[in-house]
Parts: structure tokens; C-alpha cells; sequence
């Protein structure tokens, strides 16, 4: 498949804002962008994926092993690129997408603890070389992080992983802050503890810089 | 996990055989083991590998993409190695299994064409190791397999993998002879267009003789 349109991954801990961002920054894109957007995140409405979701968040399955999740997350992940991601570049589009690879390396290869090389391994036969043309890092610290997840929210409405420790949630930070340190070139790091509307600004701007060519010239200039 | 007991898996095309001759070996098997023996195939009654092969088997999951499908095998031969095979081998029984990883590379990676050494990769993350003792490779011509496959059976109850072409299961063929040659230790082959009982008694004897002392001693020895 060629791929035309530009992709565009947002990744963080828990609790960095991250669906918040993604709303502000497609409201104040929106009349500067020649093209088209679509915005998802896994399952991102496939049917089959959606399927698999279903039985990676299945209650009953206590026995669920962290290598099944982690190819049944890859899995996953591959039919919404195939199905939705792709297609989307293909006709030009700008595809905005919350959490991709790096999510998966993160939490389950460091935090989990079954291995970076190992779960990027099974995640680059999912993509198959589809990496992100640019992936925004929202940057917070765990106990930001978690403060905010919890704030607001019963005990029943936590999910898994919102319950982990701050311990699991440091890994996760810190498996981020090496991605970043070796994909500088497609990783940008944005300081999530500031306002929403800086961090929105931060990505805008990014994001403006690294693609001038899908945004109409401002009148202004 | 210590592996204490004995794990062979039992491959081949389809219509080679394995169902009748593993049902025949441990038949004649039964009365010679000093072992228990634990015989089992994917799923494996294993909840979460069941609810894996649903979504796999889905009759309207047409757009199901090879590599989602690969992934989708090997989460659920993961979580069965983890829930049953491994459980058993730690408390010494036999575990003889029909179809295993070499299923994998000869169908999705070799047949499908999504490549031998990317799904032995995401493989070998599922099994982490854990290769079978030996693997009893039923060799049949793909023609004779196929003409077995379809003898009395209904258009309606061939599956999805009955139906392909006979080029296909000649590509499936090939890749286990492949597999023989490069692993002739793990691997070895039994010609399965022999008699049952040939067959069983060929596969019998290779058994014997690679754990002997798995047998109680014969009498007229």
C-alpha cells in the first residue's frame, strides 16, 4: 500500500491527558488543515478487533497470561492498521491515533516485564514497518499521572490498569523516556503538567513544524 | 517451570491421519506407560484459547488479515501451553499434542506466504522455549490427503482449510519437509500413506525408543 496521508500517534501515561489533547488540538487544527482527518484508537471500531478487546478485557479470564495479552493486543492492533489506518492514509488523510506500538512496549514489554526486544518483535509483525510519521509523548509523572486518574472516579470505574501501583506506573514513564531517547527523530516529548491549552499549543505547534504542508498558509502571514 | 515429563506433538497436512493415530497409539500405548498421559490439541478446553479460536473461526470475520490471524494462533497456543501442556509436563506426565508450532510455519508462514522465520518469531515468543521432545511428522502426498479429506463429507462440512487447493497443501507438505530436514532431531518423519496400524506401530516404536524408560519393561524380554 502507498501511504500518502500522515500518521500521527499521541502516547503517555495514564493520566496525561491524552484524550483531552486530542479533542483540543482537532477543534483548533480544524479550519488550518487541507486535509482531511480521522482520529482513532484501538479497536477503533473494527469489528474484529473489537472482538479481541473483548477477550483481552474479559473479567472471568483471571488466567489470561501476559505473553497471550500481549499477541492478542498485536493482533489487534494489526487489523485496525489494515482496516482503518492504512486505508486512511491511502486517500491523504491526517490519521491522529491514541496509543499505538509504543504503548505495548511500554507497558507490556518494560512494566510488565516480559522484555522491550521481545514485545517490539511481535508488534513489528503486526505493523510490518508501519511506524508513526510522528509520535507526541505526553509527558507527566506517575503520581501526577495517577492523582489525576483517580480524581473524581469510584473504585468500581477503575479499570485494570488505572489500579496498578505507582511502581507499575513508573515503569511505564520510564520505558517512554528511553523510547524517546532512541527514536528522537519520531518521538517528541511534550510537558504534560502544564495546562491543557499549552499542551495543546506544544503539539499544534509540533506538529505544524514538522508537517507545514498539510496546513493553508495563515492570512496573517 | 521444570519440564519433567515428556511432550510430543503429532503434525502433519491434513488428512494425514492424526486424530485416528494418535487414538490408536495411546490405545496400544495405554497398558506399556509408566507415566500418565495428557492428550490434547489447540484450544484445549482452555476458556480463553476457546473464546481466541471464536474469533479466528468467525464465519463474518471475512476481512480478517493473515498476520492478525497468526497472532490470534499463536495467543491462544500460548495460553494453552501455559494452562495445560506445561502443568502436566511439571508433574512428569506424557503430553502428546496434535499440532503445535510446526503447524504454524507450515501453514501461515510457508502455505500463506507471510514468511517461515516471522511466524517461528512471534512463535517462539509464545512458547519461549518450550519445543516438543519430538514431533512425529505424518507425511502423506498432498493429492492423497486432500482425497481423504473429502471422502464422504458435505461441501458443507469441509472448513475453511478443507477447501483450499491442492497447491496450497502441496506448499504445506513442502515446508514440513523443510522443517524435517533442518531439525531431523526433534522431527521425524512416518510415512502416512501406509496402513493405520503401520503407521501407528511405526510411530510406536519411535516413541519407545527415544524415551524407553517411559515404558514399564516388556515381559518376554
Amino acid at each position: 500500500m502507498s501511504r500518502n496521508g500522515v500518521f500521527i500517534t499521541i502516547e503517555g501515561p495514564d493520566g496525561a491527558g491524552k484524550s483531552t489533547v486530542i479533542e483540543e488540538l482537532l477543534k483548533k487544527m480544524s479550519h488550518e488543515l487541507k486535509v482531511d482527518v480521522v482520529t482513532t484508537r484501538e479497536p477503533g471500531g473494527i469489528p474484529i478487533s473489537e472482538k479481541i478487546r473483548e477477550v483481552i478485557l474479559n473479567p472471568t479470564h483471571t488466567m489470561m497470561d501476559e505473553r497471550t495479552e500481549a499477541l492478542l493486543y498485536a493482533a489487534a492492533r494489526r487489523q485496525h492498521l489494515v482496516e482503518k489506518i492504512l486505508p486512511a492514509l491511502e486517500t491523504n488523510r491526517l490519521v491522529v491515533c491514541d496509543r499505538f506500538i509504543d504503548s505495548s512496549i511500554a507497558y507490556q514489554g518494560a512494566a510488565r516485564g516480559i522484555g522491550v526486544e521481545a514485545v517490539r518483535q511481535i508488534n513489528d509483525f503486526a505493523i510490518e514497518g508501519n511506524y508513526p510519521d510522528l509520535t507526541l509523548y505526553l509527558d507527566v509523572e506517575a503520581s501526577v499521572g495517577l492523582s489525576r486518574i483517580n480524581k473524581g472516579r469510584s473504585e468500581a470505574e477503575l479499570d485494570r490498569l488505572d489500579k496498578e501501583s505507582l511502581d507499575f506506573h513508573e515503569r511505564v514513564r520510564s520505558a517512554y523516556l528511553t523510547l524517546l531517547e532512541s527514536e528522537s527523530n519520531r518521538i517528541k516529548k511534550v510537558d504534560a503538567s502544564q495546562s491543557i491549552e499549552n499542551v495543546v499549543n506544544t503539539c499544534y505547534n509540533l506538529i505544524k513544524e514538522t508537517f507545514p504542508s498539510m496546513f493553508i498558509k495563515s492570512s496573517k502571514g
